[in-house]
């Protein structure tokens, strides 16, 4: 039958160099970010709203899987051809980027990398401020699809809070548009919103209109640096309800400290339980004093050091040490497994402390660190996925962490998406009625269930399997 | 069938008075701020989630309609008892509004006038952003159901922005909590953003939790007056790509201008095509320079008078303006029709073109002003209900400025909801898939359909209506 759908396919792509078959190509698309290893049968890259409505009306002719896919950069699972047919690889259809300076948009084609649209709104004067870490390699396609966030979520939200319009073609083929290019618009349901994060099980995104930003006219970095863990989560809050919305507001306990300082010897405090990385953006007058009212309510809460970066040499300095977590973590072991639980602010101390148990309780390399200032914190754990004693501790302990996060008030994932590896973990939180009424709106528009399957909702027993990736 | 059904309620509610039955009562919940007349059979006040919950389990039993209502403010008819059955009033349920400080969070039960929330988050150092013009009047409830806007949705958005988390009664009767209490959240489909703004037909809010924001540290208001319309939306354009995003940017044309004066005589220029009024926010340094640099981008597009107001009684005087415009007009005539039709930013000039000769062919009182920032325009045509001639021509000139809205790209509606009033133009924004996909979210959530029915979607052959209100 694959034979016969290929034929079609070669009948609605032109260029048959878009349709990809050969097992080295196929290899290239059976994995992510994330853990697991799945061979799609074809691979085609489109090019339009047409091919893939076409695409997705002989898939379901045929019943075959479609996973929309962009760079591969889920640490979720998301793009994983799970249950093999066919991968769309969006990567190459980045052709549109228009900036809209009146409108104060953006209209983005889905394989456009994300920082080039934030780099062109500054061209005009603007910023889109969605910042995922990935942004440099990430599609907004995929960005869209996971509802991305990222260290400025804190004062501009994530993703979801830019997309203003959608092009979709929906499972069964049909090309719908969703929301506009108006800022306001309660004309019926908000399918934009509810397909920007549905992971590409709802739609598939063919174009998008992303709201802009002014760009903030300055912007200024600090750091302070605690003794006790207890005391930056004072500071933290403090500083938000001194009126003041620091663009980003990272933290990094000891281990993400000392692991850094082993990397590459910046002169980071390894002494310290914690530090937190501020910046704040606007206008120069405000920041120039914001920063120094940031740095009153660090030291009242007893900060050991509080440092104000004195130019944008310095402050790329202190941020050099956030950025260096990852790079630093993996070179300690091969394997990492990035999580985003989420927990409400006040609960950030009680989380810390179920980290540290974890820790000790199953025996893994834990790191911690990430957006302190909106609770989305990245509890890291470093591994060797060879070890397979070690990966089952892992298991346990992924498992512990979700736990901890909803019995503290929080969410399994605040930016990663749930794909593949958070699937077992939905009922959990959010019941068996909350999680069937996610499926019947997925029943609704998927009737025969195969755009992106075997993401979101957990097949009967489904476990988390980190161990033979 | 109805009495044994009371007799039900009678068992669920234990407060009798709470159940209201007299026809003088019925009276009461037969209309809302929009157009027409339907006497539900009994009104209920619940005030738990429980009692919900038995209600809905008892009408979808009996296949009963159920109608949530907050204060009946509605301008589209959401709440109307359209086909007979049971209201359910959420204004007496208001007892509570919780602030959590760490979290920055609001919690509060649906019968909580909006305005109240803000104010106890300003006691707290923060304000609830969304301020629709209802607000001292209007519940949450309401306010979430229609995802009200108001004028600080140019800076901020609007009331789906601060939803994170919503306990919700299902159609069927089940409790499911959506979101949480984290702002970053991306565990499966977003429900929390489809229910809200849905106009109760996928669900009855009994609680929701509300991001909070810090309180800005001052403000500043001022008042450019324009010769030409085309001027000031040169200006509304340079403003914000300047890098300046105001609290607030309202338009008032001139017919908005004369009523005003002619109402309270506040020294207008009543011969100005437009005038525009700001409001920044923010640290006062940062104020104090943008409002300098505002006045330059006024100047420099042709304003004939730029008025930056000395103290917070002059802005009270500026925004006085603004603020009669609807007590004018209705002077003028006693049928208000409020529209909101939304038009991209870039295209208010054509917009205004447009109602310009709507207004002129179809002989209708039309008066334009609002939310000018983000396109979100309130034509409103004044006219008298009893008069059917004239109100045939102001349901064609309605109908007129729903075309022209989505000719130039807009939205039938962008903040107060489709109801009852806009359900026959849906379609036309939506095209037949679009709506669909909506249709089936609802048919799969409500398979019986007595939750609002009604509502939203158009009746086979639905028309506009406002002359037999």
């Amino acid at each position: 039958m694959m034979d016969e759908v290929l034929g079609q396919i070669r009948n609605i792509i032109k260029e048959q160099k878009r349709i990809l078959t050969d097992k080295a190509d196929l290899y290239s698309y059976s994995y992510d970010a994330s853990f697991g290893v799945h061979l799609p049968d074809i691979v085609v890259q489109p090019k339009s709203a047409q091919e893939v409505t076409h695409i997705m009306k002989l898939a379901n002719k045929h019943l075959i899987p479609v996973y929309p896919r962009g760079q591969g950069t889920s640490l979720s699972g998301g793009p994983l051809p799970v249950k093999g047919g066919i991968v769309l690889d969006f990567s190459k259809w980045d052709d549109k980027l228009e900036i809209d300076r009146e409108d104060m948009v953006a209209i983005v084609s889905p394989g456009v990398l994300t920082s080039n649209i934030n780099d062109a709104a500054m061209e005009q004067g603007f910023i889109y401020p969605p910042d995922p870490s990935s942004s440099h390699v990430s599609t907004i396609g995929g960005n869209l699809a996971e509802n991305s966030g990222g260290p400025r979520g804190l004062k501009y939200g994530v993703t979801k809070d830019y997309v203003i319009g959608l092009e979709v073609v929906t499972p069964e083929g049909e090309i719908i548009r969703t929301g506009g290019r108006t800022v306001k618009n309660v004309t019926g349901y908000d399918l934009t919103k509810l397909i920007v994060g549905s992971e590409g099980t709802l739609g598939i995104i063919t174009e998008a209109t992303l709201r802009l930003y002014p760009k903030p006219q300055g912007n200024q970095t600090l750091m302070a640096v605690f003794d006790e863990m207890a005391d930056s989560g004072k500071a933290i809050t403090n500083i938000l309800s001194a009126g003041i919305l620091p663009a980003k507001l990272e933290l990094m306990d000891n281990a993400s400290i000392t692991a850094v300082e082993a990397y590459e010897p910046l002169g980071l405090p390894t002494d310290a339980e914690a530090l937190i990385l501020i910046e704040l953006d606007g206008h120069p007058a405000a920041i120039a004093d914001e920063s120094e009212r940031v740095r009153q309510v660090c030291e009242a809460a007893d900060a050991k050091e509080v440092i104000i970066a004195a130019n944008e040499q310095e402050a790329e300095n202190l941020w050099k040490a956030r950025k260096l977590v990852s790079p630093a973590i993996v070179r300690e072991k091969p394997t990492k497994i990035s999580e985003d639980a989420t927990v409400p602010r006040s609960k950030i101390p009680a989380m810390f402390q179920r980290l540290k148990e974890i820790k000790e309780k199953y025996q893994v390399d834990l790191v911690v660190f990430g957006h302190a200032g909106d609770g989305n914190l990245h509890p890291n754990i470093i591994a060797d996925k060879r070890d397979k004693d070690e990966m089952q501790r892992v298991e346990q302990a992924v498992e512990g962490i979700f736990q901890a996060a909803i019995e503290l008030g929080g969410t399994l994932s605040g930016e990663h998406g749930i794909g593949t590896l958070k699937a077992p973990f939905m009922e959990m939180e959010l019941g068996e009625v909350g999680l069937d009424m996610m499926k019947r709106i997925k029943q609704s528009w998927d009737p025969n269930h195969i755009l992106n399957p075997g993401k979101i909702f957990p097949e009967p027993g489904q476990k988390l399997v980190l161990s033979d990736g």
